[in-house]
């Protein structure tokens, strides 16, 4: 078995995780429904009690006039971004250069609606009000991920936001929320989601990162633009004759979920802290501002397959499934935590930093 | 209450209705998955035992290289058809004029892929071989939807369609099925679903009509085909982490329905038959070929709003939930038979087309 097949073995068959709700499994499904009478009917085609009903609630919550259940958030981010640019008749918009539409979605931007990208920032850092305020004003929309999921869920701070949109709205280029993660913003911001959102002319959220829901999105804003999003929500083949089976889930678990993102942060804070405090790791950020970091080993990424391997079977505490290497031969993993952490003993916690310290300080630098 | 109201509240209290499997509520959800054991993992994007089993079970049944689980058939379709113009680079297809991609999806395959459309046949009858050879030739693709849902499931005689398909592949035009309705269909030309996907280049089922999902679709063909439709689902933002809930429930009911089609055909016969007892009303086709067909009354649409809800109210059997008004200003409704019909007496029945046939009598014409 290649090293990066038994990391992978190792992680799958620990009792418990560091990061996550647990595993991906029908058990999400059963107990969302547990509750759910078998009389009640399946929304049909976008209409119905179920979707409108969780429609509403989340254009309330997020302080949008209102709000539109996507299968997924590929689908509601690319049809958002084209309504835009109808609107200004312009087919260029500006992101991330690691946004997920440039980099996980096979160019369906492109390759659909012929929509010209332009690229602000490096690859390290968030957009800052100066990139946008350098970049060409012929765009119909900036697209902000709050956090930016690729460099370890970094954010602007909430000023540069509230310039940023202010400039936006001078400057009419609309500005558009990547939010896939944005409740797990909002203890670090200390701000309520509709705050946020208010910023922006439209925003999406998922309903299956910290949510922990099974697949789906929901895209928000004014009724107009949420009205054109249903057509062309047809036009994808995304309004579903039944999407009742993401809906129910979406909901059970955002009404288990919504007040633990404080305590998510405070973990990832915690989680964070024991990674720098060993030999050779580090976090990208350094100190979490949401959910979410990344950690960084200074080793290979054989070595560490192998140390993450060893440790996950000694503690069967699942560290991570993989390590990517860097360009510059380190490597690092993803870490969104959820509600698993706290049912990790303190001993056991130590048990596994101390034994990841002693390895890393073993490794020949 | 509008009698149009009133009609569709009867239909939805009556105890049993004449068509379909039973009310579209979570029910058919929480039965699929009463049986699963709740550590079946989920797929995640495309992979996994669960959907890489239902793919492969749905390729062998319908004799193709490979399959892909699709949350819709509107996506997969117009995937379909943009890989065939892609192939050929032409960017034209031909179907009938009440095409589901021409009448029910928002434009999406002209706005999403400018694709143009070429519409053989009048709307009252199915594309005949003589339409296929009087087409123009620069076509990359030809749709025929079998059977031709919105005049009723009528359908070509095999030989015409083994004699559309030899001519597609002498002028190097695709053949693609819109099998939504496939397997319905076997029981009239009596063949294997593999005999009839043989004679077309890709093929489109949903797993949600005669199947009875939740929702879902397969699109099959060659794996240069299906790899090729699995980017664009991609970009559709089709390839959900999870498609668990569709792909569970509806292998549960391919199987639990799968041999059930014969009688369903048999009892849309014999449904048929009852209708067109009863005076001024017809059903379309005469004799059905498939489970479905079209039930239309010489009467306008609001006395049969009338004159069936009283039936249904007296009977508490359902006939249906609408009537749509017709350019004659005669109305019609679609019936596709499913597991409830067998479920309702002769007694019922003579009851309910005695009535039927008493009030249509006194209709004034």
């Amino acid at each position: 078995m290649s090293s990066s097949k038994a990391l992978f073995k190792a992680f799958k068959e620990s009792n418990i995780q560091l990061a996550g709700h647990g595993k991906r499994n029908v058990k999400v499904l059963k107990e969302a429904f547990h509750q759910v009478d078998g009389d009640l009917e399946s929304d049909i085609y976008g209409s119905g009690k179920i979707i409108e009903d969780f429609q509403n609630k989340m254009a309330a919550f997020l302080g949008k006039e209102s709000a539109v259940f996507f299968p997924s958030g590929t689908m509601a981010q690319q049809i958002a971004l084209r309504i835009w640019c109808d609107r200004k008749n312009v087919k260029k918009v500006a992101y991330h250069p690691l946004c997920h539409l440039e980099i996980h979605e096979a160019d369906g931007l492109k390759e659909l609606h012929h929509i010209e990208t332009v690229l602000l920032a490096d690859k390290t850092r968030v957009i800052t009000l100066e990139d946008v305020m350098n970049m060409e004003e012929n765009i119909a929309c900036l697209l902000l991920e709050l956090p930016q999921r690729e460099i370890g869920g970094q954010l602007p701070d909430f000023e540069t936001l509230v310039e940023i949109s202010k400039y936006c709205r001078e400057k009419r280029i609309q500005l558009h929320l990547d939010g896939a993660r944005l409740l797990e913003i909002l203890p670090y911001y200390q701000k309520s989601a509709a705050e946020v959102c208010g910023l922006f002319d439209s925003v999406y959220i998922s309903v299956y990162k910290g949510i922990g829901g099974i697949a789906g999105a929901v895209l928000a804003g004014d009724n107009d633009f949420t009205q054109e999003s249903m057509v062309w929500k047809q036009r994808y083949g995304g309004n579903l004759i039944s999407l009742y089976p993401y809906i129910i889930s979406a909901d059970t678990y955002f009404d288990q979920r919504v007040d633990k993102m404080d305590q998510y942060y405070r973990d990832a804070k915690d989680l964070a802290n024991r990674f720098n405090s060993c030999h050779a790791v580090t976090t990208i950020p350094a100190v979490p501002v949401s959910n979410m970091f990344h950690v960084h080993f200074d080793a290979s990424k054989e070595e560490m397959e192998h140390i993450l391997k060893e440790i996950m079977e000694t503690s069967n505490v699942g560290i991570s499934g993989y390590v990517r290497e860097t360009s510059d031969h380190s490597c690092n993993f993803e870490v969104s935590l959820g509600d698993q952490y706290e049912s990790i003993t303190e001993d056991q916690l130590n048990s596994v930093f101390d034994m990841l310290n002693e390895r890393m300080k073993k490794i020949k630098n």
